[in-house]
């Protein structure tokens, strides 16, 4: 891979940086003053570091915030989204009334970071340790798409991903697991800043933050400088050491007063979160030799900017360039980036997507591996990987382009070793969806859903392509007991907001959640897996599985016109259903079986089809999930009867373990008998 | 404060030594052969390390498993519970026929550890860091009753806490968090043994986890060895060095073979969570000399903890002894020491619960606050702390015994600062509540319950008295934005099972929330608080706020006696109800106002109460809650509103928010009215 050359740009004069750097620090206190809510402390600290970052090191273009070969810069310490918002009104997406807005109902300036919602912002920020885990999967990224697509001559992948992150960030585990995933990766070209200023809401971080952090990463493989963090030729230096250092990820520390600038409350925890106060305000202002005005951008920094934009279109148009060269000379890899940046699916995937004969049992776990390695083989932008459990989520892609693991050096790969880590799985996996270029998927026991659970929503906050494969979804998972046996965790997803969560009763129903999961483009799925085997069920009997893309579907389309009783069944509990509506029938009565894969999907239907399958007359309605019964009651109704947990699970064997709880085909009839339906 | 004398326990002759390491490998590797289920490889290469830990170090008593100054020991590493129950029935806590029955149902051996179901266990654990976690907490709680109770002539709680990890546990960040914490508070009880055998379940760690981990440990101001993990005679020498250094917890990183014997799998993943298998059983017997009969403990092995059974009985008799000493002298203190251990309340401790007048209005979070510090004088065993919040959560006791924080050699105090580690937090109270001794409670904000999600379902499943202190409860959060309005938080509170949620309506039901939060000893409360003021109602005019205790109750008993439409809230939201309950009776109509602090308190009253407050016949039922619907839809029925959220908030001022998102009292009301009400 050939180096690309020395970036030309412009740097300010020492005067100008002092001046940019006060235009941030003042832009930011002035909009925190304003909106009278929001952080000044950070951004009055580091305002040279951001400084030093955009006038000599970020190639971004503020005209196009989607340039694939951009920058990605992530502001971890969301809560100093005052400062990023400064930051992108010099470089040119945001306007200075944006800066106005800053926290007001319908502006591009919300309280925290939000991608999507202002042009410019690469990952929602503000729970802390968030930005630098996806940063994460970010830097992952960007070094599988340049090792798929780049070639000796073309360096069309080579940006960096830098990171902004702050005492609050370094305290979360997550952050540990994603800096020890990136250190065995050795992401050379993640370069995080820390902005050191040792305080927190709760006061010094010597309270309760005492550890050693160089040495801690120093231990984990990285590049690690300490540096003043005021100091803008000290930070630069840092910041062209980290980009020469290519096998190890590099974290700059860069020690920083908090509330920079403000007379009395500089290095306090009183500056971190509350405005500085018109009197403190001013007399920062100035003690910096500033001008009072509000929302002041000198001329020399307007200059400066106006110069800068033009350079950063001439190297996009670069860019552009070369692609253009590289279309020419590689034209179907050239389209293929194209495709897979875009979000597109390959032609004709579909049909890669198994069916299963109805001949044998098997756990719908091991018919979603089959499933995503006939869509691995077909898409190979489908990449993922498990928390150390894939022998038993069932989730390596083994066939298609590259099935290796990706490693230390060789980003060649489909799969990745994410090690007993959950919580960063979940970061890395929507870091690299924002990324682009790949549809990524993570795996562990289902249960362990609430160890990433900070992940998944900000994916779905985040409306981000991101698949989540859960397996070993009930009490069903028996001997390891009611730690592993989830019980709530369906319907703990089931209340995130944009989530859809799949739990197809059978091998055929898998294959076609996967082809929905796949297909959405706007927002994360879960898929929620059996441990056990189960039958597949006959589709010339019933109906057939596509039927699962509607969310919820009449199962048993036999001749009964005008059934008394529903019953309603997901995942595994279907098999029950049937074998329930089997007893029933067997007693004279009428019964529809109803399969209900994702309710989320079903709510989206017409009215007339939910209508079809939930007939409002029908109030005989009973719910098998094992399950707490959350999520399930508006379809219960006022008579229904809902078949399901009260409580966590026990360790034995499943069958054993399901007898006790009552979700058994004789105990549930005993119930219903027991309603006298 | 003195040092105990010396143990004086017989330490085994190198070759009972020896069968006792093999005694409970075999032991392992049976329960696992005969249930089919579960994971020899852990407990075979770590069997040396129990053997040592066990015969030389640990004090406790097999009479009674409840003695305050038995020794901790935590088996981090869960699923090797076949070696935890070896350990058990050596030491007499359990019988061989509970060995038999191994993972099966109704046994005292389920597939993981759980406290409560099998005594000698300490804390629940399997999901991986959990033990190590809630071991720090125990070890910090270790130290604060000490230096409560404590004189310079008894040393009544002296024992040391043990922790068996594994490379597991290593990697998850939980673990990174409590590390962290207890090297910052020095806690220097605290002994971590981790058994680095380098194998996980996709394979050897190389592939994942490269870090140094005797380095990491030490940046963190860890005491660090490391040593051959099967030379007992090192991992002895090692834990004497452990127990010397009083400053800083201990991790001794003991290397070794997992599967150790098994002469095919022995370093494989594949002996980590599978039987052997009855050949590769039987030849590794063989290889270790020891006889093919299953469940074999030779006679030197039994009569060397006869033996020690006896000391160990007069090692607790001994501590009995000096407890009658000291209850002699300092009769008022060991008798407190009884109460808090017990878990008994002081007497009239609810005297001190405020009375909040209606004149003014006051945020719930800020309410809380004062109940707290109301609690916190009379009741000396509440402690607790913030994820670095307690500014804004409200959470500091400043009030009565000890108002101060703990820290590195000063453990005198209430409150505890636990950094930016809200998963640490929830796992540290939990070893608190497991240690006994004080009611522990923690605060975050409630978006960030997800964080530590994990230690909340598993306080759940412990049944701890734990108290969850979640402020910042609704989109009401206003500027801070999506990332930090909990609006799915609250469903997802109520789906675990055992978890009491209370969101009070005002400052009064606040006192009586947290009364019933404090009284209840089987199970864990999370409190939900406004950031914003809410007024107090006047309870001369309402229901008495004592109603609060039974989870819902009519609020307006006014003269109507026959309502025709009823309005349930919680929360903040009760202001809502009232209001459009005034505007619907302006318009003529009879309603009803009812209260919702705690839905799971409420289904625990009695039917009648149930219908009374629930009246089957009203149909017309309006909730309101800014949440998601899950978890109101039974109270709903199937002719309610609700009016709540559907998605995700928004930046902004949080009326305009409320506003937005149609959660006025006009816009309730225009729905009533649309539905024709």
């Amino acid at each position: 891979m050939a180096d690309r050359p020395p970036l030309v740009l412009q740097p300010p004069t020492p005067e100008t940086a002092r001046n940019i750097a006060n235009t941030l620090r003042f832009l930011a206190a002035d909009q925190v003053q304003k909106a009278n809510s929001g952080h000044p402390g950070m951004p009055m600290g580091s305002a040279e570091i951001a400084t030093v970052l955009m006038t000599k090191h970020l190639r971004i273009d503020p005209k196009d915030d989607k340039w694939p070969g951009r920058d990605r810069f992530i502001l971890s310490a969301g809560h100093a989204s005052a400062l990023l918002y400064g930051m992108l009104h010099l470089q040119g997406f945001l306007t200075l009334e944006d800066l106005h807005g800053f926290r007001q109902l319908g502006t591009r300036t919300p309280g925290h970071p939000e991608v999507g919602e202002t042009p410019g912002v690469e990952a929602s920020t503000g729970p802390l340790g968030a930005g630098f885990a996806m940063a994460v999967g970010m830097a992952a990224a960007e070094r599988m798409t340049a090792e798929l697509f780049n070639t000796p001559k073309f360096d069309i992948i080579d940006h960096h991903t830098y990171v902004l992150t702050g005492d609050g960030c370094q305290q979360e585990g997550a952050v540990y697991e994603a800096a020890s995933l990136a250190g065995t990766l050795g992401l050379g070209r993640l370069i995080v800043i820390y902005d050191r200023n040792q305080i927190t809401i709760e006061g010094s971080t010597s309270l309760a933050f005492t550890e050693d952090v160089a040495k801690r990463y120093e231990a984990m493989n990285w590049h690690v400088q300490t540096v003043d963090g005021q100091d803008m030729d000290a930070v630069d230096a840092a910041l062209v050491a980290a980009k020469e250092e290519k096998l190890r990820p590099s974290i700059i520390i860069a020690n920083t007063t908090i509330g920079r600038g403000a007379p009395k409350k500089a290095g306090k925890a009183s500056v971190h979160g509350e405005p500085l106060g018109a009197e403190e305000l001013a007399s920062a202002k100035e003690a910096m030799n500033w001008p009072a005005e509000s929302f002041y951008v000198p001329k020399d920094v307007a200059d400066y900017f106006d110069v800068r934009r033009g350079e950063w279109m001439a190297m996009r148009q670069e860019w552009n360039d070369m692609f253009a060269a590289y279309d020419k000379k590689h034209h179907a890899t050239a389209r293929e980036l194209q495709r897979v940046l875009a979000g597109e699916l390959p032609k004709q995937w579909k049909n890669s997507l198994p069916e299963f004969p109805a001949d044998k049992a098997v756990a719908t776990r091991a018919a979603g591996g089959t499933v995503m390695n006939g869509l691995g083989a077909v898409i190979p932008e489908l990449i993922g990987g498990a928390a150390d459990l894939s022998p038993s989520t069932k989730t390596e892609i083994k066939s298609g382009a590259n099935p290796e693991y990706i490693a230390r050096g060789a980003f060649l790969g489909r799969n990745i070793h994410f090690g007993v880590r959950e919580h960063a799985m979940g970061w890395f996996t929507n870091g690299v969806a924002l990324h682009g270029g790949f549809i990524p998927y993570s795996s562990t026991f289902m249960v362990f859903h609430d160890y990433m659970r900070p992940a998944v929503r900000l994916a779905a906050l985040m409306k981000l392509r991101n698949i989540f494969v859960y397996t070993h979804d009930s009490i069903m998972v028996g001997e390891d007991g009611p730690t592993h046996e989830p019980v709530e965790t369906l319907a703990a997803l089931r209340t995130i907001p944009g989530l859809n969560v799949w739990r197809p009763a059978d091998a055929n129903e898998t294959a076609f959640a996967w082809q929905a999961m796949i297909e959405r483009k706007d927002g994360p799925s879960a898929i929620c897996l059996s441990r056990q085997n189960l039958p597949v069920f006959d589709r010339t009997k019933y109906a057939g599985a596509r039927e699962t893309l509607k969310g919820m579907y009449i199962l048993d389309t036999d001749t009964e016109k005008s059934p008394e009783i529903l019953i309603i069944a997901s995942g595994s509990d279907v098999q029950l259903a049937v074998g329930v509506a089997e007893g029933l029938r067997k007693a004279g009565k009428a019964v529809r079986v109803v399969s209900a894969p994702c309710l989320e999907v079903f709510k989206t239907q017409a009215e007339g089809y939910r209508k079809k399958v939930l007939p409002k007359r029908l109030r005989k309605r009973l719910v098998i999930e094992s399950g707490v019964v959350q999520g399930w009651e508006g379809v219960l109704g006022d008579s229904g009867i809902f078949a399901g947990m009260a409580g966590f699970g026990l360790s034995g064997k499943a069958e054993m373990v399901a007898d006790h709880f009552g979700l058994t085909v004789p105990k549930i009839l005993e119930r219903v008998n027991r309603e006298g339906w």
